[in-house]
């Protein structure tokens, strides 16, 4: 029996995830014993054309898609806290596992849908909230664990670092880079989230969240965007041998939590040094392993997609685990 | 009551896993729920003075470590394939778990390990075979399981990549930089396996029957080391924006392999451009999130025991989890 699974909104991630479906359906099936049906589909506009299977269920209405008879997972890919919060609520009290992208969303409530998800024996996947395809999340909820992580610092808005990066390797103003960002889809029309390091605050709440378990006073925390670098400051910092980057920074310091958000001019020596155009990385100091970083894809159509079906892998597995080790105890009786 | 664990070996690594457990107890306590006990060292001489709690078990005698009652898992930091490879398959006879740094064993036996882990209903961590505290083997065990992986290049060894920054950034002689390396520590006194090539073909062989489930012909692979560039070739590269990097990589070609272990002149697209010094780095092609590069530490005492305690309590967890499962679901009964 297929495993069915619904998507909430359908723009650019959720249309990622479910072409995502359809070419994965050979690893999917090898990894949960089964193919993944998709039995539904939000969307806002009915009339719009997609690229769907004939005969997949589109609907406008929530209420439908909650009314699926024996759904298994709800990927969400909704812009904003409303109405997706009140969604992935209903969806777990009704015993459904959630997929989030939606930082957001996540950031404000992450701590409140993941307590209602214990108390419904449902799991919640966020990796698609912060870096895209970057597993930040996974690794450091399922790969470091014994390590005490000390410090965290992120290129956390692709936009952003696209912008520093045209700015100084081919001497863009900012004005020009940013409509450069927007002529490539990089950017949204409104940019203000990205330039003013509010996307880049969100994520790193999450991240502060699950590595350090509490957050600073976040009304303290500097939080500084782009907008005001200069093309001048870029080219003198980079004759000097530094380049900006919009670092999203937190660190344990004196028992206290010390955290900022935005640009500084780093040298060669520095781990992000390198990383560049619409790409995230993150760099975690640890008291074992030392410095690690990953880097990769901080959004995009497939690579937030990745996030998202790789969460949903792993919560079918553990779920699909925990109801064979019953079954097979229970086979005594 | 604790949790018993053996050291076979006390080198560099085998002090690395020591002290990591007594540094990290209250981490260990937490999320394995006992502490964890280090019930017996495996040493070559008795007699050596070592930094260990008082009344810890020394022997040099194999037979007394596999004695020990209630032995939950083994650390192996031996180097050779034996008598690594027999004591790891009496270990594993006997129902204890094995967590091994042995990259030359796990590269010749591991098929055979994990088959007969399989069959004693043990597990088998090797994450410190392959690019240090770099958590690549858990990456492609656990974190990308729908996207499909396409291609693997990495710097596999920090000994190699240190030689090759110090030819360009402080234009060094092949043979100045590995003496600075062996100064430094980071290369053995017989550097063959690092410069030639050798240890990195052993690593891209572990990643290579994890990610795709099977090998090319090693026989017809091209390992290549470092010891023939010279100082004019770096330099060259370098005023032409390249540079040397020793990259082991394997790709899916056309339904075959194709493996190489080479150094490489690299422009600054490359996403392995920039790795620098002792790191390791490897970035995946994947057909979901796209590029992705993990970096960090390839070598050294913490980061080593890193990789092997994570895997300890990954193993733990797992194995705790499924006795809880069948004590929870026996309950009824």
């Amino acid at each position: 029996m297929a495993i069915k699974v619904a998507i909430l909104g359908y723009g650019t991630v959720g249309e990622g995830v479910y072409k995502g479906i359809q070419n994965h359906q050979e690893q999917l099936i090898e990894k949960l014993g089964d193919a993944v049906e998709v039995a539904g589909i939000l969307v806002r506009d009915p009339l719009k054309k997609r690229d769907v299977q004939p005969g997949t269920f589109i609907t406008t209405r929530f209420e439908e898609i909650l009314a699926i008879p024996g759904l298994h997972a709800v990927f969400e890919a909704i812009v904003g806290k409303e109405p997706g919060y009140t969604y992935l609520s209903q969806c777990i009290e009704k015993g459904c596992h959630v997929i989030t992208a939606n930082k957001v969303l996540f950031a404000k409530y992450g701590n409140e849908l993941l307590k209602k998800s214990k108390q419904h024996g449902v799991h919640i996947g966020y990796e698609a909230t912060t870096a895209g395809a970057v597993p930040i999340i996974r690794t450091l909820q399922e790969l470091l664990k014994v390590n005490r992580v000390t410090r965290i610092q992120g290129i956390l808005n692709g936009t952003s670092n696209f912008i520093l990066t045209e700015m100084r390797a081919n001497r863009l103003s900012f004005g020009e880079a940013l409509k450069l960002a927007q002529d490539n889809g990089y950017a949204e029309a409104n940019p203000e989230n990205d330039v003013e390091g509010k996307d880049a605050a969100c994520k790193l709440k999450i991240l502060c969240q699950l590595a350090f378990g509490c957050t600073p006073d976040w009304e303290e925390v500097e939080v500084e965007g782009i907008a005001a670098i200069t093309s001048g400051e870029v080219q003198k910092a980079e004759a000097e041998g530094f380049r900006y980057k919009h670092i999203a920074d937190i660190r344990a310091e004196g028992g206290k939590l010390k955290a900022s958000v935005k640009p500084i001019a780093v040298s060669s020596a520095h781990p992000l040094f390198s990383v560049e155009g619409v790409d995230n990385a993150i760099t975690l100091e640890t008291s074992l392993a030392g410095n690690l970083t990953l880097q990769g894809a901080g959004a995009g159509k497939f690579p937030t997609a990745s996030a998202m079906l790789e969460d949903f892998s792993a919560i079918l597995e553990k779920s699909l685990r925990t109801k064979i080790h019953l079954l097979s105890a229970r086979v005594p009786v």
